[in-house]
């Protein structure tokens, strides 16, 4: 049998999957399993969008322009527009979710080799990513204590060498539900100019900002026009995560005709998907009011519940439906596996995702959980009751190290 | 600004793209340009697969798994049976298009420099995954003199090198319209086993085969079952291109589990397109019976009506709706650009894929184009009518060196 490559041999697992057996088997038990491990929202699609579904008319399911549809494309630059964000219909390339814009924009910008600076923790798949396209991820820490703020200038300098050629920011970020501030982004903007880098800007959570938090996005940082790459997707904001839309917007030419090639090679994005993203640009402007209401309702009993927890240290963010919490325990992989395995509190128990898949050094996120808010508010409050008392219950003074021997296995 | 990368730079722009421009020209001219030239069918998709569509019941439109749903994945092993290929639902990944599936199978057995041998012509993509994936494309010529037969073994084991990793086969064959007889695949089963290669086999077009033409699938070939990976696609079968459903279907538990990364780092295949191809399961048998009829009788009309055209040679194809003209001009692209520039024929052109882009050496299908019978049969006619008095009219004799220049600009 032939060897499988290196690139297949490195890539990480998804750190959540791991899990899944466990929680399968807790399930089976007749344990009903508190999800906030995953980035599923439970929020419905907007109505206008699964009618386009319905009533759809197309006796030939179709490819699209490798582009994607020229009217969704249009549809998607006014509601650029109305986020402030000028660009045009032919500066946006519809892609297979945001996962496969950030594919795009790395094999079009990065040799195997090159540097791509990430303030840590990140989305784990970025990582995946980048393993797919050579590119040398360069994780710049960023730290629970002062809410994940953007790191200083400084910082990235110390962290930029011959081989740096860009920055990835996910803003509102996962996992860690920071706004960046008008302060953060031009610290950025600095650096990026200085060095002339590629920014790739992941904005898939801008409609999800609170207590009057404004987005800022990258495409409006000044004198680095031709730098930047937005990275989009339909996903969250429409809670459509199974349309598998999303977009590839820069306003460089020569990136866009680049990423194009890639484009044609696949074809063209869903057709489907496209139908149901398009018919979602009418989505009526209370949907997000309402969504948004009911996120920072949840945002709040869940932070303010885990704050609660004696040890627990858990930043209020304000943008995306994701936390980071630290945990008085030794290793947030093996509590994780142990809430599924051996704990239940009145018939529930709690999965979360382990920081350690968020940071490119494992060890700095070991206390560290990632908890999404995508379940109704009574479940919120019931998961931090399980969590406050599976903390009590859980036992750290037992050798911990045969656990980890056991649980890594 | 920074630079793009040397894959972006290399990566191949579509060979027939280049064409729209032209064809959008004429069309304004109003001229009727009879589109040869994609491989959209205008066959309609299946009456089973549009009502689940329209009847979709989901309020939220989630992820599915990343090997994708698991009744689709269980009624896709079911179909394999149907098909004489024994494979379960858990050596399944349901992809984004056959585009992913190859995308997946490179990254996951090739490192950037090893070698995948491709009988030439072949599908123009395949190229740009291999860019993708920094796979080196050994192409292995085969002749339309003997319609593109499968080379000999002697043929394969000379281009093979210590960095030679796989081979890969489109049968029926996009753009040739050849099914592999089982002596062919003997031979390539031969190499395989001795070498210990990959072998990846396209069978998007499986269902396309006619005069009786028995389709043998790579995954039944002895003694290499750990070896062979099945890209397959609903993109063709039931004429769903912009689904964006393929498969990528390996028996070895190893590659499987290597690619399963790929998959989870995209999170999910499109949910919409699998619900259509899951309901397009029950396609009843007499639509493929008609499809088949219909375009039975297209390539009859067609490639017969080819070999009336003096000194236009095309050999007759077994599967798919492909074929490959020899044509007696000089340079088939400078060709096709003039049939959208400069003529018509009774209000009509036609538009062909100049089968340069189907070689790695562009040289050797400098006189080929590859037509799609993918119009009804009265525009077949047409179309043949058309080439035969454009080659005609064709200006052969000035200077054709000063038309290439100009056409390549």
């Amino acid at each position: 049998m032939p060897s499988i490559s290196h690139k297949g041999r490195i890539m990480p697992s998804s750190p959540i999957r791991k899990l899944v057996p466990f929680a399968e088997a807790a399930k089976k038990r007749g344990i009903e399993v508190l999800h906030l491990n995953i980035g599923q929202p439970d929020i419905h699609s907007p109505e206008v969008a699964l009618e386009a579904i319905h009533r759809l008319d197309m006796p030939v399911l179709e490819y699209s322009h490798s582009a994607g549809f020229e009217s969704y494309r249009t549809g998607l630059a006014e509601y650029y527009a109305k986020h402030d964000i000028a660009v045009t219909k032919d500066q946006i390339i519809v892609t297979t979710g945001g996962s496969e814009a950030l594919l795009f924009a790395m094999m079009s910008c990065f040799d195997p080799g090159d540097e791509l600076i990430i303030p840590e923790p990140f989305y784990a798949n970025y990582n995946a990513f980048a393993i797919s396209a050579g590119v040398t991820v360069v994780p710049l820490r960023s730290s629970i204590e002062n809410g994940f703020e953007l790191p200083e200038e400084g910082a990235f300098e110390a962290h930029i060498t011959p081989r740096t050629k860009g920055i990835l920011i996910c803003n509102p970020g996962n996992p860690t539900g920071r706004v960046y501030t008008a302060n953060e982004l031009e610290r950025l903007r600095k650096v990026v100019l200085k060095h002339d880098l590629f920014l790739f800007a992941d904005e898939v959570y801008r409609e999800f900002c609170y207590d009057g938090t404004k987005h800022i996005s990258a495409m409006n940082l000044e004198g680095i026009s031709e730098n930047v790459v937005l990275i989009d997707s339909v996903s969250k904001r429409y809670s459509m995560c199974g349309a598998r839309v999303g977009a590839f917007v820069t306003r460089n030419a020569e990136l866009y005709d680049t990423a194009m090639k890639f484009a044609q090679a696949r074809l063209s994005p869903p057709t489907l998907g496209q139908v149901a993203s398009e018919a979602a640009l009418s989505t009526p402007k209370h949907y997000f009011e309402e969504v948004n209401r009911e996120y920072r309702g949840r945002r709040n009993i869940l932070v303010e519940g885990l704050n609660t927890i004696p040890e627990v240290v858990c930043p209020m963010p304000s943008g995306a439906f994701y936390c980071v919490a630290d945990l008085p325990v030794d290793d947030a992989d093996v509590f994780c596996q142990w809430l599924l395995e051996e704990f239940e509190h009145e018939g529930h128990t709690l999965m979360m995702a382990p920081a350690s898949g968020f940071y490119a050094e494992p060890e700095l996120g070991k206390r560290q959980v990632r908890l999404a808010y995508v379940l109704e508010k009574e479940k919120l409050q019931l998961a931090v009751e399980c969590l406050r008392a599976a903390l009590e219950a859980y036992p750290r003074t037992i050798s911990m190290k045969e656990r980890q021997r056991a649980a890594r296995g």
